[in-house]
């Protein structure tokens, strides 16, 4: 399948719009984002399964739930969880304002926030910087859009993707914000798509949930899920394809492009995990299923044991077969293999005499890919994460204060 | 109930001669524990859960199954796992050579070891040390038993508590090896008790569980559950009451003093968690059963997020609130309330303004105490943890090497 790597982000697709703004809940840097279709659109969505769910992931889940929605407003620097009934209110208000200015229905907004916990939202501030967002709208606006929803990030991170389908070009694009879930109060992993694709709202809710669970669900910097992740995909049919209502050829090809851009906005969070010095990417093959190579992978990344020895580049095959052994998982430990970049360590579950300076060579790297092999089915999965240094805990230690 | 402390750890107890001695597995220090009773014991065990189990779990495992057992032989330094059908039959060799130097059953062994995986045993040694250490037994020996079976803990960790059952005074000691799972390769946690009361073995093994639970299945350091891990505990009936067999008040009096034992055991191996700085203890309040209970506090102290925090003396209470959001636990977040010692930082699932001049004079302790209330039910439950430090990355970063 040829698909091109196309530049705007969020922008990327025929008939979105977008803008990032400086409106004052932070300092000095942009914290008001606004992306709108100039068209009706469908929509999906997933979100966050802590128990805490932050007051926008509610308004915003009811108003997804029609499977439709055209615009996305989101503000950092104050996350609005924690915040009762208040904060319901004030993501309600979001949306009332932001519908207003684009002239919409209240139920087509998305509400997204994401900062500090607990705190409530400077409401005078957010309506104010609303109103002059949705007059800066622009096909330009992606990079700034993409800006204005980081927090702690590095680097902002959008990616875009073009494909042919039923004779036209469809564009994906998208824009996401997290470093892992490494920063505290400000942990939110937040993903927002847009498609000129013509697809019915349930085949759009199939697709982001089978993408979602091969990109976002495969990664984990340190296994903590905050209160406010989302996220969305708005798909308005500005292409021209004939509608995607069955799960047909088209719709394969779709999910596949979808899939790219979710995966790499996935690994841009990973490789913007602060403190982070490795990109560490666990393949599990020949497992029993999809979960259960899922569970293995993160298992592996999830273990502090082995983050910390890939930080300090030691190859120690002793705390990933047992990271393995501690999850729930049945498979046969006299099986497994494991290799270090392409240095075998470990055959059918007892160690190997290795090159000692062949593994030293591939723990030096900034990427390091570990393998297993479970022998025990036909499943294959890959998933991403990020090594355990100093700067973390120094990061994490003194974050609020 | 009155209970007291006494001396003698896993030798307090009637009938019971222990000793430990260097053999040759480690350089210099103690390497080689051997506890007997003089008459025969029953026996129950608890096992890790880890999928990779080591040589001696599946030996002990089979020779406690028959509910007796009289001696416990124990190495240090080299964890005979992932070490295959050779390590199978080096831990068989073990119990073999311990049965002939006391002239008991082979079934009557405990095989236990830790110390690096995927190393076989140096088995000349262990047979030589075997030999030796089975003609120095002696009713002094608890403490040079309980300094053998350490590896990198900085101090060995022994207890033991009287109390009378049935007109007769019932001693219950033992002793444990781990700092935490911090570990790597010696991660393992290894607890061995002894008593002099008569009971069934169905009824020991029904004691042993339910405190079990409430002590060492109560307490993380990374959350990483090594390959060795193992509780015994033998009962001799030396102390003279009439059998225990169903549970009565005697069986509850005794469960009592176990819990103790086990529960005094567990907090020592937290506070050994080398890079630990602090000593979390996070009480659950009104859970609606003791999973749940269970399952938050371990949620909670199982958080890097909450860790760093701590050891940054940082009163981040939507990292606890986060934690206890992304188990798998149903509650109400609107009612839960959340105090660091007692400054409550937290109320019906909103924060508090609190005095940040008081809850800075908490989180500079060394102990901590974290409570939170959930307002389900009639359960509390009780866990112990450790911070997440600098010195823990590096302890782990460069163990192997």
């Amino acid at each position: 399948m040829k698909f091109h790597h196309v530049s705007g982000g969020i922008t990327a697709a025929k008939g979105f719009i977008a803008a990032g703004i400086h409106c004052g809940i932070k300092k000095n840097k942009k914290d008001l984002s606004l992306v709108f279709s100039e068209t009706p659109a469908t929509a999906a969505g997933v979100y966050t399964k802590n128990r805490f769910q932050a007051a926008p992931v509610v308004v915003t889940r009811e108003h997804v739930s029609n499977g439709s929605a055209r615009a996305i407003i989101c503000n950092s620097g104050n996350a609005n969880a924690c915040s009762g009934q208040q904060g319901i209110s004030d993501a309600r208000r979001m949306a009332e304002v932001t519908a207003e200015s684009l002239n919409i229905a209240v139920s087509e907004v998305v509400v997204s926030s994401t900062g500090v916990i607990g705190e409530y939202l400077p409401m005078d501030i957010v309506e104010a910087g609303i109103r002059n967002i949705a007059g800066q709208l622009s096909p330009e606006g992606g990079q700034d859009a993409a800006e204005a929803i980081t927090t702690t990030d590095l680097v902002s991170k959008e990616t875009a993707y073009k494909l042919e389908i039923d004779g036209k070009t469809v564009t994906v694009g998208g824009m996401a914000k997290g470093s892992g879930m490494i920063h505290p109060n400000m942990a939110t992993m937040l993903a927002f798509v847009t498609t000129d694709i013509a697809i019915t709202p349930e085949l759009l809710h199939k697709a982001l949930t089978y993408t979602v669970d091969r990109s976002y669900n495969l990664i984990t910097v340190d296994g903590d899920t905050s209160t406010n992740d989302m996220v969305i995909v708005l798909a308005n049919g500005t292409a021209g394809n004939s509608i995607i209502a069955e799960e047909n050829e088209d719709f394969h090809r779709f999910r596949t492009i979808l899939q790219r851009v979710n995966t790499e906005l996935s690994q841009k969070i990973v490789r913007d995990g602060e403190g982070a010095t490795k990109f560490l990417e666990v393949t599990v093959k020949h497992a029993a299923s999809f979960t259960d190579g899922k569970k293995l992978a993160m298992g592996i990344l999830g273990s502090n044991l082995v983050k910390t020895a890939f930080f300090g580049e030691d190859a120690n095959w002793g705390r990933i077969v047992s990271a393995m052994g501690q999850t729930d998982v049945e498979f046969f430990p006299e099986r497994v293999d494991v290799f270090l970049g392409d240095l075998q360590v470990t055959r059918d579950g007892q160690g190997l005499r290795f090159d000692e300076a062949h593994a030293k060579k591939v723990l030096q790297e900034k990427e390091i890919s570990i393998t297993v092999d479970m022998k025990m089915g036909d499943e294959q999965v890959t998933a991403w994460g990020a090594d355990l240094s100093h700067n973390y805990v120094t990061i994490n230690a003194s974050y609020r204060s």
